[in-house]
């Protein structure tokens, strides 16, 4: 099958996905994490294929061992991957929530229910434990879902995505369409052309995975670009929980797109407490880019070169600023809209940098390496957005669903509620039942 | 100042207008009003600049006559766009609402709070009276917003849109660059270019704009292209009801985009009753084109070419039906997922077709024209939407709007909550207050 037809199926299958009883979807879960444990061997042999293939790259060169780390599977993390996707069989049904109600008329009532948003499209690098987990939210969330894995994964990813296709063609009522994979570039361009079927694109990836879908396609694309993180020290921030707070969002995860890449050290901040604080991150192992005033209190690798650098690494970008507003400015006009935080003991001052940062999350005292689906409550994350529509920050289960409208009338015609004569509309707001 | 300029000045005023208070943004409102009852006078002689050149261009056949009519701006058509913008004033402020609220862990809490989108980028046709109807959900809804005009009406918006700026730089804390006004194609596609500043653009107009914009930008796109609306009559639907509702949806204003363009009967749908509902289409002024089983039953123009067909006037396309399956299938191949209707007294009929058609209103026993934000009580519509994401749907203040995480804490740091002796996390719901 060719991706358009595999596209077509999947369309189809998102239909009858879309009036799924909430236990054949969990039924579906339940089955994916059982066939995934009864068939770990030929996963982890399918694995072992790919490493076999990847330790060679790394050999000659063609392969960081970064990546070769992140293509590993082992029975631990299988068994990790497996018990997130039992986890969403507990939680609460994404579709069919009256999220409105209004009664238009006498007779005429207007409900808005949550749905799935139809045929999504991910595309994502080498990581195989994606599979698992983007194909136990799409059942959740009633959504078809076509997968683009990376090159290096084929083996594990097949093996993954069959006994994943196999455990779902084996619950009744559900579409055995509704999974589907894809492996080379010229298909995943071929997906980004088919506008007509997918609803929904989500690179999981670098920032050139994400310029190159969001430049080729006309289907609406979620995902971020670039994670610079700030962290603004007010003048009342306290000197301990700074320290915890930036040695935290710097080197506790230095590659994850949370991790704090800027501080912006308000002037009136004691300079004893400036010297303590840089100096304690200089400890951790992380190296400073500053300008001379702050050469003048630690040591300093360089100038900043560019304020937009995400370094993903133990490299942090400090500047000092007159005030609150300045820090605003600075992060609205440098920052990746992502998630930045404000120390401060002055309630006012925080509501004005909560209020005027333009960012998904905007923090006040707290790491901002707490930005994750997992860490919000969400249960699952699909990906984070930096984008200002749809779906903003971590996106779990409620990302993936839009809403239709359900009217119920009894005859009524529009004709009768316009013109000189025209009935009232009545909406008023009714209980929440369908 | 050229586009790029003035949108970079729209996007710092956004920031700003997300901080505003409700009282600002209603006070925008009425000064709004004010200065456009103030001004009628010269916002009409400028329309009459318009619609002397327009008169030019259908003499010589360069434009139709229903685009005139349209440019035409009365003072009534004035009088109710100001009355629409003061009804704005009423509703509630669709920003700062606490969507969501969860403590993560004692000390830290999580809110997720409505916010504008930031940039908004609209670009209509001849409808002068669209300036004054966008910049009135954009200040409501505290967005930041361009228009791009038909060159048809750059007097009447020339006019519109200085009378409104300057009602708005009159309102102490509004920034006076949060609306901007462009003409040119030239302009247009530089604004579709300038990513990095809009956050969306709306389109409001026929296919080939929609089509155009789509292809052209990596902003995210909200409107629909094609209003393709069916009714399905099932067996038990009652004639009366079909003739009332079918002659609505066919007839009530034949060009507007929820208007019905097929009609699908089912076969088993008494006969007698078939010739009753397309002889009373017909004697409403009503076209049929369908094949010989439908001919056989009343006057048919001719076969239907295709089933995508969106007639805009008084045709129909009918085809006959097995059963509300073959129904629901037609429509979600065929449809345009905009506004689709069954007519049955079996609740659990209408049931299948609600959950199973794909659109973003499905209708029981009432009319497709309902389908409009201001009949869905949203006091007022920004367009409607037939995407899967953001917004689907007649779009009001709500789709103008997103959301940010606020995360309250006092000093946590992420290294706490994991590893083997990780804090768990509590994930408890909170009560609605910020």
């Amino acid at each position: 099958m060719n991706v358009s037809e595999k596209a077509a199926r999947a369309k189809e299958a998102s239909y009858i996905l879309a009036a799924l009883a909430p236990e054949t979807k969990d039924r579906a879960l339940n089955a994916m994490a059982c066939a995934m444990r009864v068939h770990a061997d030929e996963i982890l042999a399918a694995n072992q294929l790919d490493l076999q293939e990847a330790k060679r790259a790394v050999e000659e060169g063609k392969m960081k061992t970064a990546l070769y780390e992140r293509l590993k599977l082992t029975r631990e993390k299988l068994e990790t991957v497996i018990k997130g996707v039992e986890e969403l069989v507990e939680l609460p049904d994404p579709v069919g929530r009256v999220l409105a109600a209004t009664e238009l008329d006498e007779g005429m009532s207007l409900y808005k229910i949550s749905c799935p948003i139809g045929l999504i499209g991910v595309i994502f690098e080498a990581r195989p434990d994606v599979v698992p987990q983007i194909a136990a939210l799409a059942v959740k969330s009633g959504n078809a879902v076509m997968l683009k894995g990376g090159r290096e994964a084929l083996h594990t990813n097949d093996a993954l995505a069959k006994t994943i296709q196999n455990a779902l063609a084996s619950v009744p009522g559900y579409p055995a369409d509704a999974l589907q994979l894809i492996h080379t570039r010229e298909e995943s361009a071929q997906m980004l052309a088919l506008d007509q079927y997918f609803d929904l694109i989500i690179p999981r990836g670098g920032n050139a995975l994400i310029a190159y879908v969001k430049a080729n396609t006309k289907i609406p694309v979620l995902g971020h670009a670039d994670g610079v993180c700030h962290i603004y020290v007010a003048p009342s921030a306290e000197l301990e929980t700074a320290c915890r707070i930036c040695v935290d969002a710097k080197t506790q995860y230095p590659s994850a797109c949370n991790t704090v890449e800027t501080l912006l050290l308000d002037e009136r901040w004691p300079e004893t407490y400036q010297r303590e604080l840089l100096s304690t991150l200089v400890k951790n192992g992380v190296t400073l880019y500053a300008d001379q005033s702050i050469a003048a209190l630690a040591p300093v690798a360089g100038p900043v070169e560019d304020w937009h650098t995400e370094y993903g690494e133990k490299k942090i970008s400090v500047k000092r600023v007159k005030n609150v507003l300045e820090a605003v400015e600075h992060i609205n006009r440098y920052g990746s809209h992502h998630t930045d935080c404000i120390l401060t003991q002055e309630h006012d001052e925080a509501q004005i940098f909560m209020d005027l940062v333009d960012s998904a999350g905007v923090y006040h005292n707290a790491s901002t390496r707490f930005a994750d689906g997992y860490r919000y409550g969400f249960g699952a994350e699909v990906g984070i957005s930096t984008g200002k529509t749809h779906a903003r920050g971590p996106v779990g289960l409620e990302g993936l669903t839009i809403y239709k409208y359900k009217l119920y009338g009894n005859g009524q015609i529009v004709a009768d509620y316009v013109g000189a004569s025209a009935k009232p509309f009545t909406h008023k707001k009714i209980g929440s039942k369908e």
